[in-house]
């Protein structure tokens, strides 16, 4: 086994040469930068239109804005519905090339995740897009819409939710598309487009989805165009996920909030339960301390490993811009731990902080957990141990609130609520036409094409896997977007340079 | 020591025994029956005001209201301004009794703990007053405005905030005068009235405000009418409360919020760590592991420790209706606990949880801390006690926003905000004036008056002693009462019966 990877570095290390700027890519950037304005204006009409993933009736609007964005290309959209009503449709299109081989399917999703718009800075609002200077972390300035003839920087930030995940994905594929359209050059492939809406769910009806229409999403590839870059600024193509499971945890106390002084030392206090469990699961360098956690995990294979040493490490240099002196992790690089499973809390909350603490003991407290997972894990096996781990420090867990009885025996009680999940997968780094997409990417930058083995954060590829299609994900946004949170940005370059990337894959033969 | 204070049993229980109700309270409680409706209609509208401690334009507004309802009453008010603009003043009035010769101030607050109203119940806001059949939590209806002719029940519910702390203190008092006054029943001590507008903030100005009014406030007495009647139902004396410091914690990690994924395993946590520093403060017993916490501690007086031991224990009744297994504190009973210090978590916050939470790093993770001190602790040494420990689970501890400089040098970073806080006072059981102040109050009750040595809550009765006054705690709210929290409440029946508790202890001669 080790022989065959061996050989396959070298073409592999030849394929990803700087390539000079070639005449198509020259036209597609000729295209792009005399549309900039109308593409801006385009994509921050498609990011007022809110698209929290809970929210079902603005998602089948965000999906309808996508269905005018396809046919203004002149491509021909439908929605592929699940049987379920009211679950985000995929919105589907497709081209075909005369004389293509071989089909690629470009996927995106529309949904992003929830707001706490109260959250957001000063002048920001999660559904009114807003351009600044760069970084209002770092000093940028809110600037007023663009007008016609005024230079656009590609440092700007557009700041809005799902501006970098995953509308990006959306716009950079539909805009690669009319950038090459438009400029008379060919696409060397037949185009599959597929954008769904329910990935920051967990993507509970994408299989359903993609089975029933297994015939029409037939193709050779399907390239994943969602999470950001590299923190370098580099180019990535990604070759697996992280597998991703959600879990909530409610410590349960008193039925009704007390007076701290009247009953503080007596009545038990579901913050400091909550606290002691959690700390129990992790120990102070950030290792999950629940049984069996890294047991089953498949570790990388010498190819995989190789990839991994060629990753650029800026930890240092990303840590320094967080402002935190130490890492998790017991002195492994970012790298390597984004190749083991995790266990992160994602916010806990009992009663109030702040201006609005009171002094009572609360009668529950909350948790939300995030469990990523890598080969080997599987979600539901992952949240056992969790399980177990909650029951060995004494809980008892319920899937409903407590009743009378179970709170009149049970001294410690806790409902788990765990999300749909979903397992980790990972596409081989050999494969042909896994190295004709990152020649092709290659094409398109001066910077050496970063070849990760998987990405820290998570998609849905298993769902993929069912079909038996091949998947590769190729991000476009820049790492400091606030993804998932509030100040969600993304650096108007990553849009073009992502146009560019987009185009230039549908050009493979 | 022992022997005086075995002597002053006796006649402490002699005192005690159940008196028939006299006239004067049968004219007293007649002119309540004939005034239910107005007095209800009046304090929903006292409850009407918003008074949240920190709004300091509402509580301006509230001391008007009050000062209006005493004018009604024939009281001339007036205003009792601190140096500092702003603060919310006291409110002031006075009545003679021709020929008394001793004068008791009767104090109340005005202001109430911070609201959330989303949490409260349907139907309910914190400033309109609603009432309902019992409580809500216990198969409770709302009920209209009751009209004129229609019977009150005294088991009805007034639920807004502060119905029960503590403008119901305030209304109990003043009612009590209009009772005594209307029914043409003379009070036999000069009456001064003295409501406070900034018990819940820990009353930072009480002390400039009482020592710059010394002489006015001269009193051989003050009644405090603050806090919940014995859970049994039972009317309460106490002769002290507990001191009380509130301190704040932010913990903080990365500046800006990441994707769990992309950073999970190797970017710190600050709800792991906050989670870490709580555990270590407290033991899965609820004992206090903070070095020297229970040090400076001085035991109760046998007498105290006898008047405890005839308080009655319902712990196992209140337990079951609160609906846990096991309280804290070792088999101790509810009564030892709060004779002694403690240490809650009022409130804990990271990012979000439930239906907002998403999969992110929090930046930083808050809790909000109550520590409740008995005689002998002192607030700021208690304080001290506390950042020490946190220094010594590895935390570089700080008054204000970490700099660049100080999150690149500690691997553990925590804010401290301490706010300001008072310590314990006690009345000794044995004072001639108490006793009287005890009996007074058993002639309202054909139940036994339970004597607290301490209330579990605080009142900072440090600022009486400055000025040498004497204190006894007269509550009249019903224990489960939501009080600081959602959904308080006040059951009529407590506020008819405070009136009424008030009234004979302004007969005293």
């Amino acid at each position: 086994m080790k022989k065959r990877y061996a050989s396959v570095l070298l073409p592999l290390v030849a394929l990803v040469g700087f390539a000079a700027p070639d005449t198509a890519l020259q036209k597609v950037r000729q295209y792009r930068q005399a549309h900039e304005l109308p593409l801006l204006k385009e994509y921050m009409q498609f990011l007022a239109v809110p698209n929290v993933a809970a929210d079902s009736a603005n998602l089948r609007q965000t999906a309808r804005f996508i269905m005018g964005m396809m046919q203004k290309r002149g491509i021909r959209a439908q929605l592929l519905s699940a049987t379920t009503p009211g679950v985000p449709p995929v919105v589907y299109g497709e081209v075909r090339t005369p004389g293509a081989k071989r089909t690629i399917v470009f996927y995106a999703h529309y949904d992003g995740q929830p707001v706490n718009a109260a959250q957001w800075a000063a002048g920001l609002s999660p559904f009114q897009p807003q351009l600044a200077t760069t970084l209002l972390a770092q000093g940028g300035k809110l600037l007023p819409m663009v007008e016609a003839g005024q230079p656009i920087s590609p440092d700007w930030r557009l700041y809005g939710r799902s501006s970098s995940d995953d509308k990006a994905g959306v716009m950079a594929i539909l805009a690669g598309y009319e950038a090459l359209a438009q400029s008379k050059l060919k696409a060397g492939v037949n185009i599959k487009f597929f954008f769904e809406g329910e990935e920051e769910k967990g993507s509970p009806h994408l299989s359903e989805i993609v089975e029933k229409h297994r015939t029409l999403l037939a193709s050779d590839l399907w390239i994943i165009c969602d999470g950001p870059v590299h923190q370098s600024g580099q180019k990535q193509v990604v070759f697996g996920a992280r597998g991703d499971v959600n879990v909530n945890l409610t410590v349960y106390a008193s039925k009704r909030p007390l007076h701290s002084g009247h009953y503080g030392n007596w009545a038990p206090n579901p913050a400091l339960e909550l606290a002691h469990l959690l700390a129990s699961m992790k120990d102070s360098t950030g290792r999950v301390t629940v049984a069996g956690f890294y047991d089953d995990v498949v570790p990388l294979s010498p190819l995989e490993r190789q990839a991994l040493g060629r990753v650029p490490n800026l930890d240092a240099t990303i840590q320094q811009g967080l402002g935190f002196a130490r890492p998790d992790g017991n002195g492994q690089t970012l790298n390597e731990l984004i190749n083991q499973p995790s266990l992160n809390i994602n916010g806990m909350r009992s009663a109030n902080v702040g201006a609005q603490a009171a002094n009572v003991i609360p009668t529950t407290a909350e948790a939300a957990l995030d469990l990523r997972l890598v080969l080997g894990n599987d979600s539901k096996r992952q949240v056992e141990k969790v399980v177990r781990h909650i029951q060995r420090q004494g809980f008892f867990v319920t899937a409903q609130e407590p009743t009378d009885a179970e709170r009149a025996r049970y001294p410690r009680i806790v409902r788990v609520a765990p999300e749909s999940g979903y397992n980790a997968e990972r596409t081989p780094m050999d494969l042909p036409m896994a190295r004709e997409v990152v020649a092709a990417v290659q094409r398109t930058t001066a910077q050496p094409v970063v070849q990760l083995p998987t990405s820290g954060g998570s998609l849905p590829l298993y769902v993929f896997k069912k079909i038996n299609a091949v998947t590769l994900t190729v991000p476009i946004a820049n790492y400091d977007n606030n993804q998932h949170a509030e100040n969600e940005n993304l650096r108007l370059g990553n849009l073009w340079d992502g146009l560019e990337t987009m185009a230039a894959i549908m050009q493979l033969k």
